[in-house]
């Protein structure tokens, strides 16, 4: 069965991109630590992150660093943060947080809630630094 | 001045190291978050994990990838998991942290006080998998 974020990249599931290529996905985590919070997955379903080969998990760390040198453009904050941990939804992501400092790492915060116009703003203001 | 993880890499401070080759560095972390909590660093100083070029940046998460499946092999873990904050220390590192669950990731946790003997005994561990 197709994971959320295989749906989410085929269409199936709306989601906030931010860019693709022919093989990684980024969009706005829906449920964000922090205004900006974005997901970068592989187009190929993998579980585990180290089971990918390694092209192909460098290739997505640069795809990754693209895009959170857009987030860091686009959002006020003084750096991104990585975190990788993988055990909610079977198919591997980076989330790329935006951090005024590590205590916005803490992935146990509660969520913010924004709206879908909100979410499709900070969308396009992060697309318009790629 | 040189950061705390030269002096590491240096030998000026001790650590419990893990690997490195000619641009990387892997040790265990001394306030760790669960056992095996281990940090990899580039060589060379460099603030900003995002600063670093696409080579680099690449082969440091390949080097991480080697370390993490050691890691896995060694320490009872669901997977390990990846963070990269880099506010406190000057010099980019990536988090490598044999997870159960996702709490294990919260990096305000408080964090285990574990003896050299103890540390050295991980470190050794997680060697034999490389």
């Amino acid at each position: 069965m197709a994971t959320i974020f295989s749906k989410i990249i085929a269409g199936e599931l709306p989601s906030h991109k931010i860019a693709e290529n022919d093989r990684f996905f980024a969009f706005l985590d829906i449920n964000p630590l922090v205004v900006g919070h974005t997901l970068v997955v592989p187009k190929q379903e993998v579980d585990y992150i180290f089971d990918m080969e390694d092209k192909d998990l460098a290739d997505m760390h640069l795809f990754a660093k693209r895009i959170a040198l857009a987030i860091e453009k686009a959002i006020p904050c003084k750096r991104v943060g990585v975190a990788v941990m993988g055990l909610e939804v079977p198919h591997a992501h980076i989330h790329l947080i935006p951090i005024q400092n590590e205590a916005d790492m803490i992935i146990s915060n509660p969520k913010l809630k924004l709206s879908a116009d909100k979410l499709a703003e900070i969308a396009s203001k992060i697309k318009e630094k790629l």
